[in-house]
C-alpha cells in the first residue's frame, strides 16, 4: 500500500511559459476572476442593487460573502490558494447558481454550469493547455454490437497524424450521471495527457471515452432526445459491461492500437470504476491495467449474471495475470468502507493490487489527481 | 438574383421523431425553459428577493419583464415563435447577463456565453440533432507553413469511417471575434450537415473550420494563452489567406479527398467572408465554390500585396472559371452598401453569380440559413 504523496511535477515549469498572461486583456475594476501574485483569487460581480452577494465553490469549504463597493461592484479576495483548478458560482439575494458573467469560462458536470478559474504551479499548470505538442480529439460514433449508434470521444496524441507507430490504448470511464465530456471537461483528460507526453512521464497513448449510461446515446445536446436536464442516471445492469468488447474491436478497427493486452488499460470514477472491475474480470484477456478509481464496488443491480460469481471470476483474472490493479480513494470518501471491504478480499485471496489513498472525497479534484498518477505507470 | 424564400423543408418532418421529448425530465413548476405546444415559450428564474427579471435575447425585439409568483419564481410565457434557435439571457435588478440555472444549455459567441432553446418545424429540426447517421467532429492542430500549430475543427460525414471513398471539402471560415468553435456552436454546421445529408439534400462532405484569427493559435481555453476574455479581434492583413494553400494540402494529406477544384468550396461569414474572397482569387486554381456570407467586403489592411490589384485578380478567377459565386446578405445588414457596391463592380464587369437577399441583419439566425442553403448547392 501506497500514499500518494504530494510529490510535485518540478519538470513542468519547464513548459509553462504564459500562465503569467491569464486576465492579459481584461485587468480593470471589473475584472473576474482574477488570480494574483500571491495566487489569492479577487472576483467581482457588477450586481449594484443587491443587498447580499456570496460565493460559493470549492475553493472554499464556508461560502464567502462579498463586500460592495461604492460603484456598484461586489468583491472578494481569497486567501492564496494551492495551484489547482477551482469551480465557483455566486448567490444573488436568495437566486442561487448565478455565473460570473466577467469570466467566459464554464464547465459541465452532470446538470451544472460552473465558472472556473485555474491557480498555477503544480497541479495547475498540468490541467491548463501549455506550450507543447497537442492531441488530436474526435467524436465518433459506433455500434458496439447493439444496434445503437452511441457516441464516444478518442483521444489521439501529438505524434499520431504524422507516424506510422501502433499505439497502445486508455479506455476512461464516467460516473453516475457523467457522459462521454466528462473526462474531457471537468477531468482536464486531453490537457493532462498532452503535459505528460510533453514532459515524457507517460507514454504516448489513445485514450477512449466512452458513455457508459446506456439509456442515453450521446451526452447532453448531442443526442436526439431534445433538451433535456442532465440528472445522476446511471447503468448498472450489465448491459455496457457486456458491450464492450465491441467497442474494443471497433477502436482497434479504426485506429493504429496495438492489439494485445499488455498495449491496454481502462479505468473509471465511481460507476465507471465499478464498470471497470466488471468489465476487467468479465473479459480477462483484454486489459493488463486495471485502475479503480473512488469506485463504487458494490453496487450492480441484483439478478445480473455477469456480477455474479465474482470471487471465481477475480480469480481467473488474476490467474491470468494483471500488469497493474490500481486502486485509488479519498478518505473522506462516502464509498471508502466499501473500498476497504473489497480490498480486504483481495488481500485474502492474495491478488497483488497497488492503493492510494488520497486527502478529501469523491471530487474532480482526486479523479484529476489519480488519472495523473495511473497514467504514468502505464505501457512501461 | 434570387430572393431566399421561406421554403420549408418538408422532408425533415420524417427525421424528426423526439422533440416532444423536449424537457422530458424536468417539467416542474421551475422548469425552463419549456417549449409549450403552441411554440410559446414559458421561461422561468428563481430570485425570491428580486424587484425586476427581465429576459432579452433573440426572441424579442425588445426586453420582456417577468411576472413575480408567490413562491419567489418569475416567470414569463411569450406569443407562439416561428421555429429557430433562440438565445436569451435574464436581468436581474439590474444585473446583466444572468443564466438560466435551470437551463444545462449555453452556446459562446465571441466572450458571450448565452442560454438557448429551439421552437421545433422546419429551421428549428434542422438545428437539432436528429436520429440519423452522424458525421464524426475531430478537432486536430496542424501547422500550414508558418512553423505555428493552429487547432482546427473536422467534421467527416456519416459514412467517412467505413466507406473508401473520397469526399470533398467545404471550407467554413468565422467571423471577427469567432474561432474555430463558432460555426459548430452557434452555427449549428454539425446538425445542418448531419441532417441535410441524411435527408439527401447535401452530398457528403467533409468540412473544416479553421482559426483564422492569426493572433490566435486555437478557441479560447485551448491555447496556451491562458483563460483571456475573447474580444472582437480580427486578421485582415493577408497572413491567414496566404497560409491558405498550406491548410488546404494538409487536409489534402490527412483526409480522404476529392483532390480537384471542384471538389472544393469555401465559405465564410463577416470577416470570414472577406478571407473567402480573397482566398479565392489568390489561388484561383484551388475553389470551384465561393460563399460570401455578409460579407465585410471593403475592410483589408492597407499596404497589403494581397489585397492590391483585386479587378486583374478577379478577372483571372472568372476566366479559369468558378462553379458557383454565391453572395447573400441581409436587407439590415450594415454591410450591405459595400456588398451591393461590389455586386455592381461584378456586374460591370460581367462575372456570373448568385445572389441571395433575406431579412434581419449581421446574424447568426442569418449565416445558419446561409449555410443551408449554399451546403444544398455543393458538388452537384
Amino acid at each position: 500500500m501506497t500514499r500518494i504523496l504530494a510529490t510535485l511535477l518540478m519538470a513542468i515549469a519547464a513548459i509553462t511559459s504564459t500562465t503569467a498572461q491569464q486576465n492579459l486583456w481584461q485587468k480593470d475594476a471589473t475584472s473576474s476572476p482574477v488570480v494574483n501574485d500571491d495566487h489569492s483569487v479577487t472576483l467581482r460581480l457588477y450586481a449594484p442593487n443587491a443587498e447580499s452577494v456570496i460565493a460559493e465553490g470549492d475553493f472554499t469549504s464556508e461560502p464567502q460573502p462579498l463586500t460592495r463597493r461604492d460603484d456598484g461592484v461586489w468583491e472578494l479576495t481569497t486567501a492564496p490558494l494551492p495551484s489547482e483548478l477551482y469551480t465557483y458560482r455566486f448567490m444573488v439575494d436568495g437566486m442561487r447558481d448565478v455565473h460570473d458573467p466577467a469570466n467566459s469560462y464554464l464547465m459541465r458536470d452532470v446538470g451544472s454550469q460552473m465558472n472556473y478559474f485555474i491557480i498555477p504551479g503544480e497541479r495547475g499548470d498540468l490541467y491548463t493547455p501549455q506550450h507543447v505538442a497537442h492531441g488530436s480529439l474526435s467524436r465518433v460514433w459506433t455500434d458496439a454490437g447493439d444496434g445503437r449508434e452511441r457516441r464516444m470521444v478518442v483521444y489521439t496524441p501529438a505524434d499520431y497524424e504524422d507516424s506510422r507507430r501502433k499505439y497502445p490504448v486508455l479506455y476512461l470511464l464516467h460516473g453516475m450521471g457523467g457522459d462521454e465530456e466528462a473526462w474531457l471537461a471537468t477531468g482536464r483528460m486531453a490537457e493532462i495527457m498532452d503535459n505528460l507526453i510533453a514532459m515524457g512521464k507517460a507514454e504516448p497513448m489513445i485514450v477512449v471515452m466512452t458513455n457508459g449510461c446506456m439509456r442515453h446515446t450521446a451526452a447532453p445536446g448531442y443526442s436526439d432526445e431534445g433538451m433535456w436536464r442532465p440528472y445522476m442516471s446511471g447503468s448498472m445492469d450489465g448491459t455496457f459491461e457486456a458491450l464492450f468488447p465491441g467497442i474494443v474491436e471497433w477502436v482497434d478497427d479504426h485506429y493504429r492500437t496495438i492489439k494485445r493486452k499488455e498495449a491496454r488499460a481502462i479505468a473509471g470514477l465511481s460507476m465507471g470504476g465499478f464498470h471497470t472491475l466488471q468489465i476487467s474480470k468479465e473479459f480477462p484477456t483484454l486489459f493488463d491495467y486495471v485502475g479503480l478509481f473512488s469506485a463504487a464496488i458494490f453496487r450492480g443491480k441484483e439478478g445480473v449474471a455477469l456480477y455474479e460469481d465474482t470471487e471465481a471470476k477475480l480469480q481467473h483474472q488474476f490467474d491470468m495475470g494483471v500488469a497493474l490493479y490500481w486502486i485509488a480513494i479519498g478518505c473522506d470518501d462516502f464509498l471508502y468502507d466499501e473500498n476497504a471491504r473489497y480490498r480486504a478480499m483481495l488481500d485474502e485471496a492474495g491478488y497483488a493490487y497497488t492503493y492510494c489513498e488520497s486527502e478529501g472525497g469523491h471530487t474532480w479534484r482526486n479523479w484529476r489527481i489519480y488519472l495523473t498518477e495511473f497514467a504514468m505507470l502505464l505501457f512501461k
